[in-house]
């Protein structure tokens, strides 16, 4: 049988744009053998239609205005690779409005308003599909909602930002500081020019948001994510913790207990024989905890024009098909509006400690006390002589399971300690 | 909407049909909520009717008479959970026949049988789908055929079979011999009484088959894949191994190329700082390397009644929220059936060979002849004296690429130099 064609309108030519229009072209008898009907590229909205472009596009059909797309009856599917809230959500609401399937790669978007369009194509009967919002390449939206959905999810744990985990790798391969490193990863292109997004695990706590409302049926946006950046992290932190038996990975966690949701990206030190402390450079990994399965482990890459075009294309061709046998569109996830986010000072887990403090007897006594009196037990303790005419220590404590409330207080009563020159870093384990 | 439920019938009712029946009643309202009607079981094919069970079944839903699940109108969905070719085969024949869709953990009938299979389904208008075939509770059929899709698949390499992975584990960290470390597991109740399927690597070869023929949709037998057991590896293997930084691991690897598919099992160095290289225990992982995406890590649980019974649930609900929404199964993938299946002795690979000598100058010369001979170069070479009084040394050579051909006539060559008294080992080494 031979079908009319499935018109798709691609929002954005940028590096992932030109790969999913490139892949479209150079895969067009293949995906059409997939389908059953070839994908026309029917309108492409750019910034500047004069610029010259290495794909090979159908003659006309950049546009710079955004109405072009939601006003030709041509196009079925509407791709959304601009990034950014503004204007992409009101681009993606105007394509559903118009009754065109959606698949996009905005994690913003899907983070704050995923669950609203969900709704908003329920009532308009149409998919949105955003496999690739997360972890890129790296199938792991789909896998939750499709292979693990006899599960419930208790925990999810991730490496969901490439840009700092290129950076962590080097920072711990070559006792490097932040900045330079920083620096380095900017001309090498792995960071941004205003890199905030991804080194304060902004971009994180988006793809944390997404996961933890389709693991937890229940709507968590990105603002009950607890985040923290790398910023204060140094080379010493990660001589300490190699010492110690530790990576030091940014981390993105969510979990679901009775008590509520909590969910949280920061720095952690992660025991080295796990398989998460050896995913390295811009690799992306999610492990899922799962009351049937276990724990899954996800690893991939998490960014790039082409592992992008996989998870696109992937959402493309799964709604192309549904078009092509006149399938309704799955119902949308049913969502719980009333849970409770749990605060990050109700976390308990053990904290590695960073101090300078003057170097006279007694100060490791002074230190135990504060702990002590806030029920916040020592582990163990490395001390070391650092500057001999300054006369200071750097002292690195280990603590067992503590609160972050009693931590928190620690860190600010230790702060004002006479002997304590610094807390130069409060860095939280986890282990699994 | 209230629609009527849906019937299940079970073939088989032992570790992992007990886990698919305890779940269907404990999870009863969460998978009525996920697919907008109940799964009712409707019948359960045993041996012993009379035997007491742990589960709580409804009255009278026992048989020992496979007749009566075909029979039963009742029954929309049959989960073969028996294992082994017969009569598991023949009942997954009788349920599409009888216009009824099927979900199978069953690697042995769909390596042999699985594109008969799934054409038959399609004539009927049927579902057969087999997620827990391979990897247990560790998705990677549903991730392949829908996550992957726009991809091509360039290799596979897995580690799929739990019981040789706990052996070699074990065997890495104690130290121990392969007899020792076997008993060891069979009264654990890791390996079967009888262990050949899994020891010989007949059984990561089902499992192979079954992800080739999907990878490169092209029809792979099992007995197109080469396979080659765990049992000659010793404690020293793995002693030489680490010394030289690698892992020793049952690898199934699987490469497409303009050649042919290639399909293989056997023990492999793997370098020790490969992801792979640290699955241990009874923990499965498949590493897809697709054009688009690059290399994907799927890691977790291989089989156990509860990860398989998320497989097979997973498969389940996919089915009936098809029956839900009365929607035609999608169709069948168009598998190539002229594909050529490349020889082992096409391989080209590093080697590791041990072999005990007489301890005498001229030795390695010799050996050094034999291999240079049939241009095969060796990388590094550890010799060891062995037996003083014997006069014997072992010696150990890592070899650049070669040939299996070359390697096969190497070896034969080698065992007849009378300096040889024996070839211990040749392991193939893996890196990518």
């Amino acid at each position: 049988m031979s079908k009319s064609p499935i018109g798709i309108g691609l929002l954005g030519m940028g590096v992932v744009g030109g790969g999913v229009a490139s892949t479209l072209d150079q895969k067009r008898d293949q995906l059409t053998a997939l389908i059953g009907c070839p994908l026309d590229l029917k309108g492409v909205l750019v910034r500047d239609a004069a610029k010259p472009r290495a794909q090979k596009l159908p003659h006309g059909i950049l546009t710079t205005n955004a109405e072009d797309i939601f006003n030709n009856p041509e196009i079925d599917i509407v791709v959304e690779l601009m990034g950014g809230q503004d204007p992409a959500f009101d681009y993606i609401r105007k394509s559903i409005d118009q009754g065109m399937h959606v698949v996009t790669a905005n994690k913003e978007v899907m983070a704050r308003h995923g669950p609203d369009l969900l709704l908003a194509a329920q009532d308009r009967n149409v998919q949105v599909l955003f496999e690739a919002s997360v972890a890129g390449g790296t199938p792991i939206i789909a896998p939750l909602m499709r292979d693990l959905v006899a599960n419930e999810i208790i925990g999810i744990r991730g490496i969901i930002n490439g840009t700092t985990n290129y950076i962590l790798t080097r920072m711990a391969n070559e006792g490097a500081d932040f900045d330079a490193t920083l620096k380095d990863a900017q001309a090498l292109g792995y960071a941004e020019a205003d890199p905030t997004n991804d080194i304060e695990g902004i971009d994180a706590s988006y793809k944390l948001a997404i996961l933890a409302t389709l693991a937890f049926r229940a709507r968590v946006r990105d603002t009950d994510v607890f985040h923290e950046g790398i910023t204060k992290l140094t080379a010493r932190d990660f001589q300490y913790a190699d010492e110690l038996g530790y990576a030091i990975k940014l981390l993105a966690i969510a979990n679901s207990s009775e008590d509520g949701v909590q969910a949280r990206v920061y720095p952690a030190l992660v025991p080295q024989d796990m398989m998460i402390a050896k995913v390295d450079g811009v690799l992306n990994a999610v492990e899922i905890e799962a009351d049937l399965t276990g724990n899954l482990l996800f690893h991939g890459a998490g960014a790039g024009a082409l592992p992008t075009t996989s998870a696109v294309l992937a959402d493309v061709i799964d709604i192309a098909r549904n078009i092509v046998s006149s399938v309704a569109p799955p119902p949308s996830l049913s969502l719980s509006d009333d849970v409770r986010i749990r605060s990050m000072l109700e976390l308990e887990t053990r904290y590695y400690v960073r101090l300078t403090t003057t170097d006279r007897p007694g100060v490791l006594a002074q230190v135990g006390t504060v702990l002590g009196d806030l029920n916040i037990s020592i582990a163990s303790a490395i001390q070391k002589e650092m500057d001999d005419q300054a006369k200071q220590a750097e002292i690195v404590l280990m603590t067992h399971r503590a609160s972050e409330a009693a931590m928190q207080q620690a860190i600010q009563r230790l702060n004002a300690l006479d002997v304590v020159a610094e807390v130069g870093n409060m860095i939280r384990v986890e282990e699994w």
